[in-house]
């Protein structure tokens, strides 16, 4: 099948590679779309020493299945959770499995992606997607899941005035998985077509929030080392910092401002499927505007330079059918 | 009256200085004793350009008042809330002077402290010590209370595992505040006298706590910009670091870590003096082995030197009777 495959070295290249066989408990998905994101890029640079099929944002079909109980699954159309834990240790244990020690993370930690023809799956990390979700929308869930994360982490009230720092793929995600449930959700960012975005998914937007009115809550989402020590200046004494980047490089932070002003600063990664399925299908979170480009797998490695654009929001590639 | 004078730059001096006049709502207070924190030091040093008057850790005797109503109070012995807010902002209204933006912080900020032999305070600012509290263990309820803060902010349970980072008078306060609560508390520290005299206060130490066994929360109490970065190793996935020291420089950070482990960083500073009162009263928190030495306030000068030295504890300036 073909594949993408990065080196770590020498960048992005598509390959023939040999198609995953399924173990037991597991599917074999054929691939429809598949999201490209800011950690694929930062793996194609040599984050994490990555090299294999990266991809961990896709949808696709059941293709073939190797436990007779799971006969009926083939033909469902589905995404799968990225975190594939040891289910045997404690934290396994307590539904914990986005922590294990020893997981494995679906194209980019011990596990093939989803940027290839198929992928292989343990049958109990794939969720079904209802029809009024598109492929397109189906490749968001991942993401999609990891800005409603910040709901399960932060107690926010309609009442709690929010700055989501960052106008990128995950900043317009978390504003609008925020924006039901404050009166007050405002996307600081630098890019002008970006921010226009954001007005018309609904956003209140400001290219230079106030530090004289900090905020309750400021979701870092900028993707920079710059975003964290920014972040703490804009929030309020007792206030809150979600932090979403997983910046490669040390951050440099004023820790005596976190003290003095009792701040909370909590790392937030990937979150549950099931909502972001719902807030998908329901339209609470759209998608359809962040889409810049949709490219066929034949044509993967533009691909990945076009998502490495400044200006860029989320590429797709386009597998199957 | 005779009081320490920093003025950012020589250092520390005793000085002859004209005494504070109480104004409305407020009382002027004879110092009993009064100790000398890392604060202090750090002012010392030239920290937020101090020059003034230090000292927030200090028992006293209310000498004069100037409201009728409060003539009763006259001969009361008296601990003092350093924070004084403004009285009139949202946080105040809410309980939240601490971080008030126009607030004050004896001894710290616009206004004089404790090192001396009267001080001003507003009657409002005043709790009563009870007679079973000597004026040595009374000077520990300002950083007691900052060592029970962490009960305010972190939900512990029993069975919680704990690490206090740090065997310096505020570590050896926090283990000392969380272990009624938690059956595992550890305190990790290098000093081999401070380690023993934990042992003594019945803590359990540790020289190289195992990051292979990381902590449910870490209580970060190193004053060094090496604490939050090795906190944040010894912490599980999803787990806690309650931040408490202010250092001046900044602090380097793995935070695609915090992320990654979805771990939590809790800056903490000031507590209510209540709970601290009712904490030394009883002997749950000890701190007469915490005393490195008495001066009295004349050899001011070599108290603060002594209170610099690596192996110190807690120094205590005597000033009255």
């Amino acid at each position: 099948m073909k594949a993408v495959v990065l080196d770590g070295r020498e960048g992005v290249s598509l390959q023939e590679v040999a198609p995953p066989a399924p173990g037991p408990g597991e599917a074999l998905v054929q691939i429809l779309s598949a999201g490209i994101c800011g950690t694929d890029l930062e793996l194609a640079r040599g984050y994490m020493g990555f090299s294999g099929i990266p991809g961990h944002e896709f949808v696709g079909r059941i293709a073939a299945v190797t436990s007779p109980s799971d006969q009926l699954l083939k033909g469902a159309r589905v995404v799968g959770e990225i975190n594939l834990g040891c289910e045997q240790c404690a934290l396994c244990a307590q539904g914990m499995a986005r922590h294990c020690a020893r997981r494995r993370v679906v194209g980019i930690l011990g596990k093939s992606g989803a940027h290839a023809e198929m992928i292989t799956l343990p049958v109990s990390c794939l969720r079904a997607i209802p029809a009024e979700v598109t492929d397109t929308q189906a490749v968001f869930v991942e993401p999609a899941a990891a800005a409603l994360r910040i709901l399960d982490q932060v107690a926010v009230s309609k009442s709690s005035r929010i700055l989501v720092l960052g106008d990128g793929r995950l900043g317009l995600l978390a504003a609008q998985a925020l924006a039901p449930r404050c009166a007050s959700v405002t996307l600081a960012g630098r890019h002008a077509a970006k921010m226009a975005l954001a007005r018309q998914l609904g956003l209140e937007t400001t290219s230079a929030p106030d530090q004289q009115a900090p905020f309750d809550v400021v979701v870092e989402a900028t993707g920079s080392p710059e975003g964290l020590p920014r972040a703490l200046q804009l929030t309020r004494p007792g206030g809150t910092v979600a932090l979403k980047s997983t910046c490669a490089s040390p951050v440099t932070l004023d820790a005596a401002k976190a003290v003095i002003d009792e701040i909370t600063i909590i790392g937030s990664r990937c979150g549950r499927f099931e909502p972001a399925i719902e807030a998908l299908a329901s339209g609470a979170i759209k998608v359809d505007p962040i889409v810049s480009a949709t490219y066929p797998l034949a044509h993967a490695v533009e691909a990945y330079r076009h998502a490495a654009r400044p200006e860029a929001l989320k590429v797709i590639l386009q597998v199957g059918a």
